[in-house]
C-alpha cells in the first residue's frame, strides 16, 4: 500500500479537512482575525507536541539512518518553525513563552496526544502514519488554494500563510516525507489486519485535523 | 501535598465538570435519551482506553504491590465495568463488538489520549494524578446529585446512573484510590516544580472531562 | 512467516539456549544447588519485568480480545508463577520481599530490558516476538529433558522444574500462545525488512537467555 | 538532594567502575588491543541507544527550554561522538554500516536498554539519573588517569582516549549536564521514597557501566 490507500479509505473525512471553511475563508481573506489569531497560538502549542513525536521517531527508528532523518524534522520544528509563530505573534506582543503559557484547547489535545499515543502504542510506520495527515493536508491545502479562483491574494492578511504551505520549499518537503512513508508502507497490504489498522490510525489523526480547524472557526464566534 | 489541593488549584474548570448542564439534566431526569446513549457508547471507549492507562500503571509500579493495586483495576474495568455499558446498550440491540467498531469523538480521544501522554511521559504520580479526575469527579457528582432537591429518582430513566455513582461500592473503592493518590503525593511540595506540574496535569484532565459531558449533551442537538 | 522462521534464523543461539550446560547439569541433576538458588532468585525478578511486559502488551493490543489475553498473562505471572518461586525459596528462609530486595544481575537486566525495549519500541508483534524465546525455549527444554536418556528424575532435587516445563499444562499454555504469534506473524514476508528485523528481535531475546543461564551457572563459580 | 547524594549512596560500586582494571590499564598503556577495539565497537553501539535515550529526554521534557537542551545532546551524539568512533575505526577497514551490524554484547544491551527503560518508566528525573553514571564517571575517570602515576602518556596506544576525557570540553559539559542534574534533584529529600528510587536507578546503572568495562576486557581473553 502507499499513502493514496489511506487517503482513499477516508474520502469524505479528507475532503472535510483539506477544504474545511476556515481554510477557505482563509483563502478568500474573509477569516475573522480572533480565529486565525486563535489558530496560530493553538498550532504553536501543536508544534511543541509535533516535536515530542519526531523525537519519538528517533527512539523508534530501526538505524541510525532513520534516526538522522527524524533529527533533522524535530530540529526545523524547534528551531524554524516554532519561531516563525513566535515571531508573528510578537506583533501582538506576545513572547514565546506566553504562547507556551496559553492552555490547550480540546482540538488540539485531541490531535496531539492521539498521535503521540498512537506512535507510542504502534511502530515506527504506525507513527509516521499518524503524523502523515498534516503535511500531506496542508501541502494538498496549500496547492488548492492558489489553484482556486475563490481565493484572494492581494490584500488578503493571510497571504504569508498560503505562500508558505503553497511553496516550494514546503511541497518538497513534503514530498520526501511523503516518498518516505511509502517506502515504510510498500511491504504492507492494504487489506491485511495491519494494512487497516494502519488505515484507522490516518483516518482518526484527520478526523481530529478536522477538530482543529473547527475550532479556530468556533474562537471568533465564542469571543 | 494532597488530592485536595489539586481540586483547589483549579476550582472553576472542577465547579463546570462537576456540575456541568449534563449531570443536571441527568439528575433531573430531563436529559435527551440521545444524549445518553451516545455518552455511554462513548463511555465504553473511555474506558478500553482507560483499562490501557491502568495497563500502564502495572508497567510503571514501583514494586508488586503497586503492580498487583492496578491489575485489579484493569480487571475491575475489563471484566465489571465494560461488562456493565454492553449490558445496558443491548436494549438497542447492540453489541460489544458494535460498540467497539464506533468511531471515537473528539472529546473521547482528547481526554484519554491525554492521560496516557501524561502518564508515559512522567511517572507512576503523573499517571495517577491525570487518572484522578475520573473517580474523584464522578463520587462527587454521585454524592451532589443525591443531595439536591433537583434530582428526581422516581421514575428517572437514569437512575440506575446515579445509584452506580452514589452507591457504597462506587464511593469506597474512590476513598481508596483516593487515599493511593494521597500517599503518593505526600512527599511533593505543592509550590515545587513538581507540584505545580501536577496540578496542571490534574486542571487538563479535569478540563477534558468537560469537554466529554459537552460532547454528550452536543449529540441530541446534532442529530 | 511463523514462529519456526524465527527459531530457523538463528539455530546455533537457539541450540546454545536450549541445550545449555545449565540445563543438562539440571537434567542430570549435577547441577551445583547455589547455581539453582541464584537462578530462582534471579528468576523471580525476571518474572516481575515480565509481567510488566505482558502489562505492556495490554497496552498495546489492538482490540479487547487482545487486552483480555495479555491480561490472563499477566494475572498468571502475577498470582501463580511468582508465588511458586516464593514457596520453593521459602524452605530458605527467604520471603517475597527478601527477594524482591534482591540486586538483578547483569544478564536479568539485559533479557528483560531488552523485551521492554523492544516492545516498547516496536508494537504488538515485536513485544510478543520478544518475548516468545522464553516460552518457546523452556517448552523445547522440558520436552528435551523427558527425552533424554541422560535425564535423570529419581533423587533429582530439581525434577520438580522438569516436571512443571515438561508438563501438559505448561506445554499447553505455551502451544496456544505459539498459535497467536503465529497469527500476528501471518501476514509478514519473511524477508521484508519487517520479517527480517523480527528475526533480530528473536535472536538478540534468545542470546540474552543464554546469558541468563550462565550466569546462574557462574554463581557457583564466584562464591 | 544531588548528584554527590546518589555516588555516595553506591560507593563501592562507584569505586569498581571508575578504577576499573579496564580503566588503569588503558591508563598505564597496557590494555590488550582486542579489547580496546571491542570497547570501541560496542561503546558505538552504546552511543546509538544513548542517543535514543536522549530523543527520549526530548519527548519527556516539561518545556520547550528543556526540550532544545537534551536536543543538543542528541545532536553531539548522533554527528560528533558516532563520528568520532567510526574515524578510529576506519583504521582498520571498519565502516559505519559494518560497526552498526555487529551484535550487541549482554552488557551493551543491559545497560542501555536499562537506561531506556528506567527513563520511560520514570519521568524526566529518573531518565536523566540513569543517564548520570556514564558522564559523571567518564569525567571522574579522566581526572583520575591524568593524575595518578602509573598513568604513562607518551606512547600510550590510547592517549587520545585520555585527552578526550581529561579535556577542557568534555570536563566542561560535564559540568553543565550535573548542574542541570542537581536543579531536577533540588526539591526532592534524599530519604523520601523517591529519592531512595532515584539511588537504587543510579545504582544500577553503575553496575552496568562495571559490566560494561568488564566484557571488554573479557574480550582480549575470549578470543
Amino acid at each position: 500500500m502507499n499513502h493514496q490507500d489511506l487517503i482513499n479509505a477516508c474520502q469524505a473525512d479528507w475532503a472535510e479537512y483539506t477544504q474545511h471553511a476556515f481554510v477557505k475563508q482563509l483563502g478568500a481573506g474573509t477569516l475573522p482575525q480572533p480565529s486565525y489569531l486563535h489558530y496560530l497560538k493553538q498550532d504553536f502549542l501543536f508544534l511543541k507536541q509535533y516535536a515530542r513525536a519526531y523525537a519519538l521517531a528517533i527512539y523508534k527508528a530501526p538505524n541510525l539512518t532513520g534516526m538522522r532523518k527524524a533529527l533533522t524534522s524535530v530540529h526545523a520544528l524547534l528551531d524554524s518553525e516554532i519561531a516563525h509563530h513566535v515571531t508573528y505573534c510578537s506583533q501582538w506582543g506576545l513572547t514565546e513563552a506566553d504562547m507556551e503559557a496559553e492552555a490547550e484547547d480540546v482540538g488540539t489535545v485531541a490531535y496531539t496526544r492521539y498521535v503521540l499515543d498512537a506512535g507510542m502504542t504502534g511502530d515506527i510506520v504506525d507513527l509516521y502514519t499518524a503524523l502523515a495527515p498534516c503535511a500531506l493536508g496542508y501541502a494538498e491545502i496549500g496547492r488548492l488554494l492558489v489553484a482556486s479562483n475563490e481565493t484572494v491574494r492581494e490584500g488578503n492578511p493571510y497571504d504569508s500563510w498560503i505562500s508558505l504551505y503553497s511553496g516550494e520549499e514546503f511541497q518538497q518537503g513534503v514530498a520526501q516525507g511523503r516518498d518516505h512513508l511509502d517506502s515504510l508502507l510498500q511491504d504492507i497490504d492494504v487489506n491485511s489486519p495491519r494494512g487497516q489498522h494502519l488505515i484507522q490510525v490516518f483516518k482518526t489523526a484527520t478526523r481530529m485535523e478536522v477538530a482543529f480547524w473547527q475550532q479556530g472557526l468556533n474562537a471568533s464566534q465564542e469571543g
